[in-house]
């Protein structure tokens, strides 16, 4: 099982009332970023029209095109959506919001997590605030409105809220895109004509034709006004990119955080196959997650790379279990093994990471099924230690293979012959001088400064430490010593 | 576009009342034979269950279940389909049709086309039979019980059909399996314990966990009794198998015909390779179905493939186009072009084949957009020209955008570089001995003997010669000239 | 509960291209007599169409209307149905079937019953015919094309048929309605301009603005053709019309069998009060089939009607019950009683039959509840004894509550101060001259000479003879004794 | 077309965690009042349940079973609607409103409409309010938070709101009933056993099994904690019941402001007969709205009355009219006209009330073409003038046929042979001393004092005056002078 973004954000703004079909193109383009509901909120010249629902973002846009007919927009803003915390995403909690202040649109939709949002929302209960959803998203919806807008005073209404929100604010006339001061998820910004484009990702301005402008920078909030004016006001602070943005969830053909996703990933494979210390006949990618990573570790060590799973297209969210069949079964309908690219062979499996391990072992057990000899599995990126409070959806401490095994525990509960990760260092080495701009808490334990309140702090600092981190101690910031990273 | 099989089919019979989990899995494991419609048929201890309905197996079986409960079978057979020839498929033609003879149930599920249906349809109607549909499946139901059972006389009562019919026939206690005399379409026998099951592919017998026995030969037929016996018959005839399901349709997991299917398909573009000519920087395979092609050109020639264009996940079959898009738009939502790894370069496209060629130019029309230099296409098939008459669902001879055109036509209108085709005698190569075992109808013309009624025959022998032919004259049996394959 | 009526049929053909809105607006004024699916059949000139589906006329026509586009036809037959003897309907055996016969069209529609479908299936599975249903109508549908056709020898293709059957037949360019010699179930004919009509009821008639011809006869016959000519032919036998259409099933605005359906009800609530020796304060009819016998019952009786049970609008067929509700939770939600009508009243309660009992039962203690000093309940038909064979759903013998039951038991179970039915005599004196042409089965367990196979006639000679008609042996024919009727 | 009522409204508290099922059943017998949409909220042992959807009240209630499992409640509110000033329903304003307060769950439904929510929106939102949806029940939400809540200092947070509100609030421990200070819409109050229930109607109190206690009084705040105790806070008021939910909305079974429904109903025949002037034959309902009183007209002028029109119950709302059918067709699909009823007679049409007068024509013209000789069009209410602000949703003043023409003026347009209106002075002494407690301004256009904003006001000042009313000024308020009433 992989880990979940929670959303994706895009918006535009235009003189023309034609910007409707852009951020659906736009909003469709980043599908990957949350795959449970999906909706948008416009203003056009026959007024604001709004929609949102649960599924996939085709489905929702197809029910809410009959329901539009010929209506368009100068200014939209889209959403999409994996629910949070294992919890079941609801109806009423799809984004955005769209509420109305002083008789005019107001809408917002939010891709990050607030960290303390338990404590702000006490603090605006106790001011007479009524909350008609438990989204962090509806706490900084209520902020904007009661701390004051950026426009009047220059003050940013969010500096209460700590952790990622990356958002877009529609109002009748404006559009204004906000990112927090870590910068922990992308925003960025494109054009095309007279037309702005806010995105989660670049892939998704190449999916509408328009040009990278920049991104938007951490603590940065633009407001882009209806006339074509824009206005930049800026609250900085050391960014925090989510490394495992570039790792994972990002569109292999967007570039994320200066970065470009496809090349980062085949360099992973790259510094793996340096220290690759086994006999491998061929390299087998585990589809779809392991392909850059797999090019460039196969090119390196110069061995055949051979498709020898393959994924099925026809695995839909809808399949009943024919029978009570454990994960085996159902990896098995997912991925298809040759058995004359296994047989006998001495296989590296490489994918980009491991979360819980349960379905590397399922996948482990089909191919040695299939005839492999060896079984040498090889992770894109560090063990993955502790849970991200910024956006992604993570197991808790204690369901991450790697948090209480040490590394032969996890190759014996995987059946390998051998495993190897990628060290942090060598993370850090592919991303140069850019690599002081990340964050690695899901790795190290060492979250960004002032980013979670206190009593979760507190929480996190009596966790015990992993064993397979034995003789890091000192690069890694899981206690109270300062992270020298 | 891709041409589509028309179908698939799975049966098993067991002494055990617990075969119909499994008919669900192997029937699943086919689906990429057919996504329109799918359905079973089966007879337990509980009585006989039927069921099938439009869309994929997965949304089908899911509503079956529901109605199912607990029943399930010693004895089934199940379908899965597209529509034939441009018709939009009704529940009503979807398959299994179930129907009651001497008050026991009767069902048939058929891979493959009837060429003479309406010859044998117009004979039955004079005999006072009255069809329920228009499908030929209900013409071989037909034959089966007028023209006496097998059991009786040891006669064929499909002798007067021609064409391709893989089938499988359920009785109260027995299962008939039977294979077309030229053999066109797959079916093979496996065995798990005492269930024996029969299949399109071979990757389904995996999927139920159970051992490949060997194919149904062309003119066999098999009847699988629930004592666990089981007679053949046989009526042979010289062998056509349809090199297409090596070349695009079957799964590469599967072994088809004897063969491999992926490790054909890398031969094909190993034997690619030999042949190129021009300097190639990166070779990128279109998605999915030239992986395996240019996986055998890339290693042949030593040159790294990369994932150039990357296939999303996300497009269902429900997707509104946000406005008037052209193919162009349509293909950028499907495939994500990779800038770092197209521009500047001189890349060659591999793929399976080309049908009309409006895909392949909107693909090159993308690659060029991302900033390839040149643009190599590379097809691993010999050029199409001719239609299929035996369960493969193509465009009319004029569609094939190689039926009208040179070389050099083809590649003005592709708008590439150069563009290069596997030749037949290549083909063949790979092929070796049992080269001679199959049809290439549809990229020669020359129709195995006797499978067409007069009247077709005629009105092929009047179609154009393709000028991309010139010079082969001689080896292909386009006209009337005798074929020396 | 009430019984239900198998099925309503309607028909239309014009030499103008029309007829689909008004084959449409027919069956939907029929939609009393079925409300489990609906189909119809129509040939125009764009060709063959035909849609069927499970629900009621209003939804399944719906649905056909967006696939429909502007076609519409010369000739048309639909039909609308409940599912018989207890049988869940599926999408399969809804009506009609269209088949296809020497490559032209050949549908039917069917409202009766064939009491010898058995028998008549294994003869013709003897000759080879195989069945896609275990429809009785598929039966007649293959009688009709292995039996000659009426046009050729003027001989009668359903001979062989015992029981009941309108039918209409549909084929290329002409209507058939055939009724059989006994009429059990109504069909008319009319006209508007140059369209003919067939219809199960005048009221739908009406509907399309159609005069009525006359009904087709018992025995009859009528083949109509596009050019405009009507064939007749007859196979006369003593006719047995259902007094039961009269009784509940038809629309009170029918004319049915030569009577007023409305009127005829009205009598019968007379007949009633001729013979009323109880104080009643009000008369209150069950909502809606006794409104028409207690507004005759009633006048009559000098005695106000009020509406002292009122039905609500808003019961679905898709209403969970809250709770584990009994019949009297659900008879509560269906109907709203008024305490300042009933309460410390002698309160005759009037309806038209009763089947099991246990929804008058239901009533009863609803109606007390509400304050009723003394209730009466009147019913304006004699009791139920027998089932139907003749296409009516009826439940087995031993579940009509007067089966086994005395008068005074049937009080006791009711809780009722007193309990009057119509007698036989009493509705023979209604219908006058017009009495000898009916079937009173139910009542009287007598069932139409030569309408039941012979095995079904011996089971019925043994059902033990019911209580009620204690003293009225001679005038029924419950046993082998001659019917004097 | 019938005028719609906008909400009905039903809670339920209880000392057990039972209450869920009673709640549905309550709701349920409120369906007559809203069939648009749907929806509960409850707090129960396993916490906080809520669902609300679009659709007749047990479709929601279907669906919301399929989510609740077995939870259960002991404290529950429900709401069924129409939609308002022909506005398009949406899921979103559909009722109740749950919110959190404080995290505590805080849920509001309301029957009614306030008249001046335009201002007070406008004033909440001054003080930095926002608003999710245009519902001026959230406007009443938001008073109740930040008005301060009755409990802590007895003042009324709803002093500011104009017009029509009986609402039930939910909150952790204790369902708050409210009825304005005129008491427009009907709130009652029940109980069985230890349980509590409020409902817009007595009819609903029945279905639950529980005993009506009294009206919620005018003004009058009732608090019904868990514990079992109830506090009442009052702010009177001079009564102004809707006196057309005696003469339409209610259910007959009722009884609604101290008057039982039917018994009104029938009152208002009967008073109808006493200034009849016309030979009627027969007497005609128009079902079902005409029914009582036309039992209360027939039975004082001893005519008969006849069931002339009998009501389909398979209309539909999904019915799709077969071709571009005019209101006549329409009429005759709901309306089953009785020739042997009507033909040749005198015929009384009775119904309660005429609004637009479109369905009318189009009845009076079927009562036509089935024979009938005089119709007589029988009002049992005054003239509609003037619209309602108050909870019903009703036409512009143009758009009632009264309002602009005289009595021959639209004898002439329904084309009948007599129309006759009941008086408002004789629908007064119906009611008798209760006839002051009543508001009859949608016949007199004399809103009660202070119950709209002033721009309202001003605007109904200018309205012309009904040509109706000639020489009836002084007992109407319709311009500025007095009323007297």
């Amino acid at each position: 099982m992989k880990l979940k973004e929670e959303c994706g954000i895009f918006g535009a703004i235009s003189r023309s009332n034609d910007v409707l079909p852009l951020v659906f193109e736009g909003i469709f383009a980043l599908q990957h970023r949350g795959q449970e509901g999906a909706g948008f909120a416009a203003v056009g010249e026959e007024g604001v029209v709004h929609y949102k629902g649960l599924g996939l973002i085709s489905e929702v846009l197809e029910r809410a095109k009959k329901k539009l007919g010929k209506k368009n927009a100068f200014l939209g803003i889209a959403h999409t959506r994996y629910s949070t915390h294992g919890n079941k995403i609801t109806a009423e909690n799809v984004q955005p919001f769209l509420t109305f202040y002083g008789g005019k649109p107001l809408a917002i939709v939010h891709n990050g997590n607030v960290s303390n949002a338990h404590k702000l929302r006490k603090k605006l209960e106790e001011d007479g605030t009524l909350f008609y959803t438990d989204s962090d998203t509806e706490i900084l919806l209520q902020l904007y409105v009661k701390r004051g807008k950026f426009s009047q005073d220059k003050k940013n209404p969010f500096f209460e809220a700590k952790g990622a929100y990356s958002l877009l604010i529609l109002e009748e006339n404006r559009l204004t895109a906000v990112r927090d001061p870590w910068g922990f998820r992308p925003l960025v910004l494109g054009e095309r004509g007279d037309t702005l484009f806010f995105s989660s990702e670049t892939a998704a301005l190449d999916a509408v034709g328009a040009n990278l402008i920049r991104e938007i920078e951490p603590g940065e909030t633009i407001i882009a006004s209806r006339d074509g004016s824009m206005k930049s006001i800026k609250f900085p602070k050391s960014p925090s990119f989510c490394v495992f943005e570039l790792i994972y969830f990002a569109r292999p053909d967007s570039i994320v955080f200066g970065e470009g996703v496809y090349s980062f990933r085949k360099k992973t494979g790259e510094k793996l196959a340096i220290k690759e210390h086994k006999m491998i006949d061929v390299v087998v990618p585990i589809p779809d997650s392991g392909l850059a990573a797999s090019l460039g570790y196969a090119k390196k060590l110069e061995i055949p790379l051979e498709l020898g799973l393959i994924r099925s297209h026809y695995i839909g969210r809808s399949f009943i279990e024919p029978d009570n069949s454990s994960r085996s079964a159902s990896v098995r309908r997912k991925l298809l093994p040759l058995r004359e690219v296994l047989e006998g062979k001495s296989v590296a499996l490489v994918d980009d990471s491991i979360v819980r391990g349960t379905t590397a072992r399922a996948i482990v057990k089909l191919v040695r099924e299939f005839g492999a000899r060896e079984i040498h599995y090889r992770v894109a990126s560090p063990p993955l230690l502790r849970p991200c409070f910024f956006g992604i959806d993570m197991p808790t401490v204690g369901e991450f293979i790697a948090s209480k095994r040490t590394l032969g525990e996890i190759e014996a509960y995987l059946k390998v012959d051998s495993l190897l990760y990628l060290d942090i260092e060598e993370l850090k080495e592919i991303l140069g001088r850019n690599s002081k701009n990340f964050c690695y808490a899901c790795f190290t334990g060492n979250y960004p400064e002032n980013s979670l309140p206190e009593g979760l702090s507190d929480e996190i600092s009596r966790w015990p430490y992993p064993p397979i981190l034995k003789g890091k101690k000192r690069i890694l910031g899981l206690f109270e010593e300062k992270n020298e990273i």
